[in-house]
């Protein structure tokens, strides 16, 4: 139970009713604010793949709701009939996007969920109750790491720098690394905010820039090569990022560029702080080596939106992620409390009393 | 003397003749390739604040070439008064780029040569030399550092990594940076060219890749945050960077995003090379903190080209160069030989060896 109360997002990101899904289409932002509706799932995999839907906690949740829609078109169908039907699209779902570990947690916990379903529409049931629960969990869970980050920082309004977009779009809640922000600049600990725009698909230009003007939070956009010149001279008090996928040993699959952000402050002496749910701990992986990481179209590095940015016919890499190291993050904020170094044990611990 | 006979451009860069100035308008590439003609004083300041050439030794040169235009638009005047419009077209030029120490150092090289002459058309000839001479000069020092920096590469085909754009449209030579990596192609040395994007201005996206397309070098465009993900398991054999300028202590200013790459690859134990002239080096700056950074327009980095990246409204901050700590470079490449740490007592020899 926390008692710190955060302020909500003021836009709502992932909308489940009994008509149905919709999402707020993050392709468009922050030139069109715009819901589109998810009804089967082949909508669902689009609008994960196209990253429509994005964060890692967000598309966990979005992919047990379309598990739910699924399983309420195949309701009157036998039990195992439907729970097979489930694993399919289960299946179609984690592979949308293979980097991010929450998308796997969250198919597996609905397919978990409807096991003991005696008819078609129990596992419906079951289904939208367990897609249900992922999304308030992670609003419960945003709201202690919310908590638990802003009380990393000292009192006095200072910078902090952050990467990619992990505010209220990324979860469905309000946010990991984003939400430590907003609730830390609600605390008067925060001045102003350095916003990486992630290259190549500019979520933090796009995204964050867009969910602090919401938030009414004062932030400069950076190109992401400038941080490590910029985080001396601005007085970088903290760096905060979210997390795709943390391996048992702390290692730490994040949107490209990570990796880079947390040389730049181990140079400096800046704490480097990882913020993310329990659910983004893979107990399966033991280090950063043996994470996969998603490969994604040239293009999106040889043009933004249409416009070409490189020599015609040139070629690019697009990882998707990188992985830092356990040895630059100072600290693992998760909601079950701040850990700290050696992470092996300390994420054996806080992901054995995980009720996930 | 060197006797390594590297390959020249196949497209030329600065072209100076008796009708005047044309420079390969580098805002346009790689999409037109189109030289422009820089008539008098105005239109080479502006060229070179808006980049249209850009590299600090091709500012350098344009700069000498200006003002030897500017002499010979007012060689019918006496020599004094010749002088004097020369000393302010310098100031104006100087002033177009704060950070390039090599421009500042080029327009002084001119007007210490215009000194001994006794008519403004002396003036004329002995500033038109100057500014021949300094081309030439470089076009030198580009071939004698192709050669030293291949040399750094041991036998085999490997994998480099380089920032922004440092060849010919970087020198009027064959390059620095660029000229190492295109010289060690040729000798068989690279194999794969990863290119840092750069943002905000996509010189490497731009002009690297475009550059390496017309030498025929395999490459791959990368986001500039995917750098320090991208050298360990593509076997980065060594980064080759270019310098806007090199303070007495070695502490090196070169295009926003090099300092991040400095440290990716001290991370991963791959040599980081700075290739420079000599006149990169100023003896006037103690060391990195005293370099003053120059700051260009948010726009940058909120637009591509006339498309918005960020939400409207964003603000934003704009270094264009950040300044990479002496102790993060392996070596400094210059026409003189290869430097090593410590670099001050280095520097200091390799300047007072100079010619310039």
């Amino acid at each position: 139970m926390s008692n710190a109360r955060s302020p909500q997002a003021p836009y709502e990101v992932i909308r489940w009713s009994a008509q149905g899904l919709a999402l707020l289409d993050q392709t468009r932002l922050p030139w069109q604010v715009e819901h589109i509706t998810v009804p089967d799932l082949d909508s669902a995999c689009e609008a994960i793949a196209t990253m429509r839907v994005r964060g890692a906690p967000a598309i966990g949740i979005c992919a047990a709701y379309a598990l739910a829609r699924e399983a309420m078109r195949l309701a009157a169908r036998p039990a195992p009939e439907v729970r097979e039907g489930l694993a399919e699209a289960a299946a179609r779902l984690a592979a949308t996007r293979p980097t991010a570990v929450n998308l796997r947690w969250a198919v597996t916990r609905v397919l978990a969920a409807v096991e003991p379903a005696p008819d078609g529409a129990a596992v419906a049931s079951l289904a939208t109750d367990a897609a249900t629960a992922i999304h308030a969990e992670q609003v419960e869970a945003d709201r202690r790491m919310a908590a638990l980050g802003a009380d990393l920082l000292a009192d006095g309004a200072g910078t902090v720098v952050t990467h990619c977009n992990t505010g209220p779009l990324a979860t469905g809640g309000l946010g990991t690394a984003l939400g430590v922000v907003i609730e830390a600049y609600r605390r008067g600990r925060v001045r102003d905010v350095l916003v990486d725009e992630t290259r190549p698909r500019l979520q933090g230009a796009r995204l964050t820039s867009w969910e602090l003007q919401q938030h009414g939070i004062p932030h400069h956009v950076i190109a992401d090569g400038a941080a490590a010149g910029l985080i001396g001279p601005r007085g970088v008090r903290a760096a905060f990022v979210g997390a795709d996928r943390i391996a048992a040993s702390g290692d730490t699959a994040n949107k490209v560029g990570t990796f880079g952000l947390a040389l730049a402050c181990r140079y400096h002496g800046v704490p480097f702080y990882v913020v993310a749910p329990r659910s983004s701990v893979d107990r399966a992986t033991p280090e950063g080596s043996a994470i996969v990481i998603e490969e994604r179209d040239a293009a999106e590095v040889l043009f933004a939106a249409q416009t070409p940015l490189a020599a015609p016919g040139a070629r690019a890499l697009n990882p998707a992620f990188d992985v830092t190291p356990a040895a630059l993050i100072t600290a693992i904020v998760t909601e079950a409390g701040v850990l700290r170094p050696p992470y092996g044990p300390a994420l054996r611990n806080a992901v054995a009393g995980s009720g996930g």
